[in-house]
């Protein structure tokens, strides 16, 4: 299975990191816990599983007391996401993001707020007692897509247990694709999609910061998919049986190593949608599409000694065009990714999820003059 | 315990519904789960405990199958809430509004996820099987303020035990307030805060709709307390030891008969802290403050069966005005409700939160021509 | 110069309607006045000017006692729009929606304003004297693009007489295209752009409603034109001397006879930047970029006789993919009508817009298989 | 006519500064123009005229090439501001605030866009014209409220001429209030209203910052009007045929000199609706309240040398809540302080707004204990 970037296909305008991942902007760290289980007919509540948890963390340090700078939009709102209204009155993101199955969510959360009492024991504690600011709770962010197709979402079987694996295996370096951690049981244009990744770094004179994307790709009808601008929908279809699909979603989540604040991720944020254009998605109804972004530039103690301090900042409207570029490319090839590194899968009821032939594809493309 | 009408202070220009609560909106029911366990020191994830969950519902059926129009508000967006996303999407509400404690959300969130999925087995079934529209998720909102000074907010103890026993006392009828259900362990300007509830009646003129207001009270510093005008808090604080407070929040649920949509629903929403504002709040920088409106009056299908189809409209803007006061009387007294019918409670460490003491607040007022 | 459906390129999953046009959707009529004078060396505030004002009613009525349903959206908010906090706080339209370059936006205004007086004399006066509600005001929506590279702005020179001209030349039927009203001096991907329609179809069984879409084109760098999903832009390029871009905008407006409120129609709006992606756009920093939909079919009154009244309410969910495709193809197709169908147009100082050259970018395209 | 300070009735908890109005802010700079003409019946078109411009800059440099950091809010938008959506998406204010009545709201902009041309001559020049970014055009923010009981605001009356002596006079120190200005021709709560400002000061140990406020106040019903929690309205009505009333609205601008960027302005902008709340405001449905905040703290430039500079960042969260106290009472007092330094005004068919009676309302204010 290749990466997108091995086929030679797209004409980017802009250069690729050196991972071609969401890993290219320093310290962002990402682990998936996957949960493949049991076979055969569903038994609601009792599988089978094709889920799991992926998180990313944009530091391997304290996240609660070395906060990053965030911004969260919503594409269309038809999705269950936790942490939302939080993150966008502060612009402060204090937890790993997760991303998983739509019904695990609330588990995942739960989770995501014991991880952060055990690494923060004060959490819940009040100002008299700590010298720290109120009874202080923590805000988790989590994102979904649904991958009841293969699995059974009935059971929300991802918990504690799985998201400490995940956060236990996060790592800098290159991300696992395909059909991994919160990708295992999703679809993609009837195909099987996943995660995906994909990176894009800017040109010296515009200041060299890297942007990176990480998606949950997990929407789209086959006849809708297009790569590189080609109608590959138009002439490849899944096996019969294996191509019904529905409303689906995506998530994406981008880092920046560029001192952004709040409101400027929100700017980059608004470009996701442009990326996922590319690919064919006419975001349905039914569709939970959501963009969450961060800055790795600035860590903001959770209880700063200063009020006033020296930050660097970042003029952004000169370069936002190019930022505008990096997020689009990005966000485009890492569903790219997300398609071509997934493996098929076969999930309750024997519902299958085939991989996208990269040879079939291939040949589509070159009927199209690429 | 009186609640505040019985004292005649506040000169209302609206007339106040029979029960003077949420439940005058016909169909409305509210039901309390109260964990009130434990005594003395805390044990980090052993209580004591001082919390529970409240949980309103704007019909006792099946609220998958027939939803009610919906709008939110983040006044200040420092809290928790789970859902806001597909409600400002949709427009819909599709489960009971629950309210809990600030760490015990995603717990409380599950457990809905579960009822839902008990009374729709459904969920989770793709189309062909079922010949329903999607992997039918389902979207449940909770709200939250934190009760971290009375119990342990670590422990996250409200789960599906605590949201079943609240859903199944939900009734029409009286509403308990105070100390109660989500606001067992909450604080309001520094003394016992809770569930409280009002509501106010439109003149036949202007239609005759009934404006229902639910808070959670939890926010407020003893010096801010104003009661009709009149700062009592100038006058009157919690006793020694008993007076430390931290940035708090308020979830305020408003419930309306008038056949308003989700645009027209927002408009009240936003009316809702001028409510809050006569009370003395200041909207700290820590406070998660959020508003909830549904209107009973129209039963939205999970699956129409004709795309188009006459439903009654409202002209809102020749009323909107009065509505605006109906809302922010409602909200008022509401709050005032949930201090007045507050007993004191003894929480973890032996914090205490006193119950307002009626008489001295009384002698106060009295003092300021009342 | 051929519309582009007679170039049969694009694969449309949706028919058009047999206007092709936003006056397909029944009683929408379009104006143009074009302002084309001076020639040569720009003197600021004389000229030369290549500009004008496209206006589109929902219908030729009192469209302030008859308003419609609207919905204003924000892609990038780099830009001078006018009426848009109105709009999203009553979703009703009650003036013509007038399209203009830059910095003529407040005359345009102006202008609209004073139409609407003459036709409803008492805009200004008080209740007791009409026995109408309010010092009733009225609220006109205005949109941008910046003409500046080829016309004089800092004149502004499109004022009521313009504006009054417009109005009265608006018709239903075919709408003119290209360098023609307010797309007299717009540039596109740095050839000319200017005004462009579309429209599609719903199936009868998804309702067979009508949506339509007009653009003011102003935005894209040569290198990012994109047609059909071939990459045009890395092979044709303007001629040297005639090539230079900045950031620049759009105008979308959207047209329906579907019984959408204004939250639905917000959510067509959303989906307006997935046909803008389709064209290569990767909506710059420097970019306006807004949408305006609105609904033809029932017409609200000024002041309403009866508070509830029956109306046709649309469940939108379940066809509302099939709208967000609607939207995305005319979107995209009235893009390309407004560069196909625009002449090359030089303006002042010389500088020169040329016309798209078809042959060349047909045969670019049948490079690329199609 | 005292000043509301002079009167001692307000507990104040936070400091006012020097002057007690926005120019506290250092380098804010307030300007007025009054347009006080003719008497009589009103012939539409014609007058008389009770009207007038405030403008608020920031500082009394070039704010085109020093533009500083900008939020905006929209309490109810029945209202027809300009400029707002640049405003939000750059967060930028890089021209005078002008504040009018309803209907001159483009006049006034086209005004405004005329002196930044006058000072910017490169305004509408391209990049290789003048080695700056775009064909620049400029974002101007208007603001209105209707003076239509007591002006012919069909006629439209304020333009380049107002606009050019407004801002020729704009200057530090004490602001007039009352019945100047923007001011001219308002109304609040039936009596006469108009410009109103006050400032408070953070304590040392918060920063020690400097907030002020001023408002175009035009709102409320005779029997709404409360002043320091006092029901005034309840005893005090203006006279028999003066004391007709409409829907309002009213503008809020605030200032400060501390270091906060868009995101933390628009905190402080969502705080205004509590100090309006105060006053007895049910924020009308006809009502269209906004807020602008900026601050001084910062001067951007148009065309940054640098893409990355140093910028003082201010942790806000632990002084939210006191900037929040800031934001309430000044509003609240600059209400006042529009109130009772306003004059009886005399307006078109003879329409009276009677100042309100100093003594009557101590009166009052004393019999409720103050």
């Amino acid at each position: 299975m290749p990466r997108f970037a091995e086929l030679n296909i797209m004409i980017n305008r802009l250069e690729r990191g050196p991972l071609n991942g969401i890993t290219d902007v320093v310290g962002v760290a990402v682990g998936h816990e996957t949960l493949f289980a049991g076979e055969g007919v569903w038994r609601p509540g009792s599988g089978p599983f094709r889920t799991g948890v992926t998180v990313i963390l944009p530091h391997l340090g304290n996240l609660y007391d070395k906060k990053v700078a965030t911004a969260v939009h919503t594409i269309n709102g038809f999705g269950k996401v936790f942490g939302f209204e939080q993150a966008r009155e502060l612009g402060r993101l204090e937890s790993p993001i997760a991303l998983t199955g739509t019904l695990n969510v609330p588990r995942v959360a739960d989770a995501l707020i014991a991880l952060a009492i055990e690494q923060n024991p004060h959490i819940g504690v009040g100002f008299a007692e700590t010298g720290r600011q109120g009874y202080a709770s923590v805000n988790v962010v989590v994102g979904e897509t649904s991958d009841g197709y293969l699995s059974d979402i009935q059971a929300r079987p991802i918990g504690e247990k799985e998201v400490r694996a995940a956060v236990a295996k996060a790592a800098t370096g290159p991300v696992a694709e395909g059909a991994v951690g919160a990708g295992t049981g999703t679809s993609c244009f009837g195909w099987k999609g996943g995660i995906g990744t994909a990176s894009r770094v800017l040109p010296a004179e515009k200041g060299g910061f890297t942007v990176g994307a990480l998606v949950q790709s997990n929407y789209g009808r086959p006849e809708e998919l297009t790569i590189a601008g080609v109608p590959v929908g138009k002439h490849l279809r899944p096996p019969e049986g294996a191509n019904r699909t529905e409303d689906g979603s995506i998530m994406i989540v981008l880092a920046t190593d560029a001192p952004l604040n709040s409101r400027q991720l929100g700017r980059l944020c608004k470009r996701a949608v442009l990326g996922l254009a590319r690919t064919g998605s006419a975001v349905h109804g039914g569709s939970g599409d959501f963009v969450i972004a961060f800055s790795t530039a600035v860590h903001f103690p959770d209880r700063p000694e200063q009020l006033v301090v020296e930050r660097p900042y970042l003029h952004l409207q000169p370069i936002m065009s190019v930022f505008s570029l990096a997020v689009i490319e990005s966000v485009e090839e890492a569903i790219y990714n997300s398609l071509f590194m997934a493996r098929t899968v076969v999930g309750r009821d024997g519902n299958t999820r085939h991989a996208l032939p990269v040879d079939e594809v291939m040949a589509v493309i070159r009927r199209y003059g690429r």
